[in-house]
Parts: structure tokens; sequence; C-alpha cells
């Protein structure tokens, strides 16, 4: 068993993970969106890789049964039901409904690793579950993604990765290669003080300076929803056998 | 001011720090054998991204005025004078001559930066001259280029970089990026143990393996050469107006 951290989008390529665990992360926001989402009875969400992809989609499905999310740069995109604040996606928005949500980083992320053996879906929310269903996979190899930000790396998904790799390396004795080393050790320097780094990190600053404060602060918040996402078929569903929630 | 790593290989291009200062690094083990060899009074190193054009450059030169170096996969190249052990290249070997040196990471990383402003050379062995030299630099900034190893990350140059990132923050007040900040952070939690990272990083246990940990114990020394290598018209010399040594 061994533990690896893709740290900048398309460092660990596809194919070098068809056959480990994989869990997308893009803690500000797209992750933490679906993970908030789906904790509030949404359907399932589709991602789209971009917004004239999303507005395509989401023509194929009767209006009253969508919700049309996405950002670009942070902001809303114009004529779309909700942006990627994930505190917009809440119960009354969004149950029962499909989401089809367009954003900057996460949703290539999640597209991207389909031939992998299982993909999880992973924030600070939901930290604690996704540990547990990971827990269930005995003899993988794991595979961290880090979304980043605009093809670079980023330092809150990177976190995020840390504690993943820190407590299953503990759990499981698993080997870490260097970058799954890199991301545990920063995380054990800096996991008293999550939010402070989430707000002080490159898009964390920039999100705070357009006035999503709460976003990020909310972000930070660790293990506060048991929902584990897993993508199938090229949607994201709650962790289930025939798209129930367990 | 701002100081920025490029933590996996492409993650910055070249075109992106064309207005910057560029610090390539590749601890184990090219940029370490390029500063042993000038500091040991080799006239002038030049890179080869393939062992084919290696040998074509050689083509160009008398046989008495270079020695051909080289590696693939931590060995020595077949019919070289030299592979890439740092300590290969001193003094009476080397000295006067010209280095053609193909190794797997480091030199692609020398050459493709050569739209920047100046390029150093920089590894654990020069850290503090390779500083000294970025002090002259009041309004620059900065891009540290790890190498990396086989396309991804890798512990050893990211430690370095962020020994001159720490530094060079100190000493210039700059703004650091999330990647600049993470390396930073990993020297600084780590810096009392360099010898033993490296020891135990993928590559660095990949080169005890094979019988090189002497290589890699040299690697880990600090700021014990004073030799800045600059990169000038797809050659390294010593950091000098018209090839001299300062």
């Amino acid at each position: 068993m061994r533990i690896d951290v893709s740290l900048v989008p398309g460092e660990i390529l596809a194919k070098d993970a068809s056959r480990s665990v994989v869990v997308v992360i893009d803690v500000l926001r797209a992750t933490s969106t679906i993970v908030t989402a789906l904790a509030s009875g949404c359907e399932e969400v589709i991602p789209a890789e971009s917004i004239e992809e999303a507005i395509a989609l989401a023509n194929g499905y009767k209006r009253s049964d969508y919700v049309l999310g996405g950002e670009r740069r942070g902001v809303p995109v114009e004529g779309f039901d909700l942006g990627n604040s994930p505190q917009e996606y809440d119960g009354p928005r969004v149950a029962g409904k499909k989401i089809i949500i367009a954003t900057t980083n996460g949703t290539n992320a999640i597209t991207e690793y389909g031939v992998a053996r299982d993909i999880f879906v992973a924030c600070f929310l939901n930290a604690d579950a996704v540990m547990e269903a990971c827990r269930a996979y005995k003899d993988s190899d794991f595979v961290l993604v880090c979304s980043g930000q605009d093809g670079r790396f980023c330092m809150e998904d990177t976190l995020c990765a840390g504690l993943l790799a820190t407590r299953l390396a503990e759990e499981t004795g698993a080997e870490m290669s260097d970058a799954a080393r890199a991301a545990s050790l920063l995380y054990q320097q800096r996991k008293e003080s999550i939010e402070d780094e989430l707000l002080r990190c490159d898009h964390g600053a920039y999100l705070v300076g357009i006035g999503y404060e709460q976003d990020v602060r909310y972000c930070s918040r660790q293990s506060v929803l048991s929902v584990v996402p897993k993508v199938y078929d090229r949607r994201v569903i709650r962790k289930a056998h025939g798209g129930k929630e367990e």
C-alpha cells in the first residue's frame, strides 16, 4: 500500500492512478460545495468542464429537476441559479434535485480520473467520513488529487491532502511518496491553524478580497458533515450501492 | 517583489518567468555536480538534454578539451568519462576543461528557462553564495525551480528551495506564493535533519540502494562551496562579467 499526492494539476496522470482509490480535493470551493449540497439532500451532482457544457447538460432535464451552479474567477455565472458558495447549496434550494455545476478547477479533476478503482470527493468538511470510506480498502494504493488553482499548487488542498495522508498512513501503515510526506508534514505543522492558513493562502485571500470571507471560514471547518460523495459514471452521488445513501 | 517556487516540472512556464531571476535546483545530483565541477576549476558546463545531444556537442571540441559526463536512472552512461557523482568532478579531472553533461532532470530545467532575467544554479552546497548573488537584485521577482524526479515533486529540491525562499523573504521582505510558503515551512520544520531527509526521500533512498549513499550525504552539506554558477547562452559558467570568476 502506498499513498501518493498529486500536488499540482496533471502531476499524476489518470492512467497512472487506474488501480488506485482516488480522492479529489478542491477545498476552495468546488468539493466543499459538492459535499454541502449532497449533505443537504440533493440527488446528484453533475460536474461540467465548462459553462457551455453545463448549459448543454441542463437542456437534457426538466427545468424543475435541476439547479445550475458555477463560477469563473470566484464569481457566479450570469443566468445561473447559484454560484460556488457552499452555503448557498442548502436544503430547500437543492433537496431532491440534480445540481449541474461548472467551476474553475475542481470539476476538471473530478471528471479526469474516470479510470480509477473508485473516486471519492473530499474537503475538510467531510474528512473523517472520507477516512472511514478509505478504511474499507485493505489492499489499495491511494492517490489524493489536489485540484490546485489555475494549474498551480495551492496550500488549502495540500493541507487537506496532508490530513488524509497522515491519518491513512497511521491507520494502515502505508508508505508515503515524497509528495504525500510533504503534504503530511505541512498539515502536522499547521493543523492548529487551518482557518488562518485558508484565510491567508493565495486563493483564500483572493476570495476574502471579493467578499467571500464567510465561505473561506466555513470551508475550514473539519469533519462536520458525514456524506462521502462518490464519482460514478461522471456523476457525483452519495457513497452507495445503487445510488442510495448508505 | 515576490518569491515563487515551481514545485513540479513545468508548473511555472518559462514565459511566465521572463522578468524574474530564476534559480534552478537539482540536489540529487545534477546541480550538486555542476557546482562541484565549477568549484574545482572546470571552465564551463554545457548541459545536454539527451545522451545523443551530449555526444553531438562533444564532437565539436578537441578530445583533450572536454569531459563527457552523464547518467540515466542514476547510473553512468557507457563510454562517458564520468557519471553524475559530484565527487568525481574534482580538480585534476576537470580543471580547465569543458564538461558536457546529460542528466535525467536537472539539465532540462537549466536549458528551459533561457528567457529569464538571469539564471543561477543552486544546491545545498552553495546556498549561501546563491543568496549573496540574489541579494544584488533589489527589485526583482524570484522563481526557484525544483527539477523534480521524472516529472514529479521531490522532497530534496523543495527543501533547498525552502531554504532559499526563507532567507530571501527574511532579507528582502518579499511576499511568498503558496508554493514558496509551503517549501519554506517544510524547510523550517526539517532544517536540523536535512541529511536524514535526503537519505529517506524517494530518489535519495533509490541512490542509497544502488550504492551512492556517500553522494547523498555529500549533497546534504550546506554552504561549503562559494561558487555561483550562472547560465549564459545555454552554458553554465562561474558568475562573472565576461565569463571570468568574480
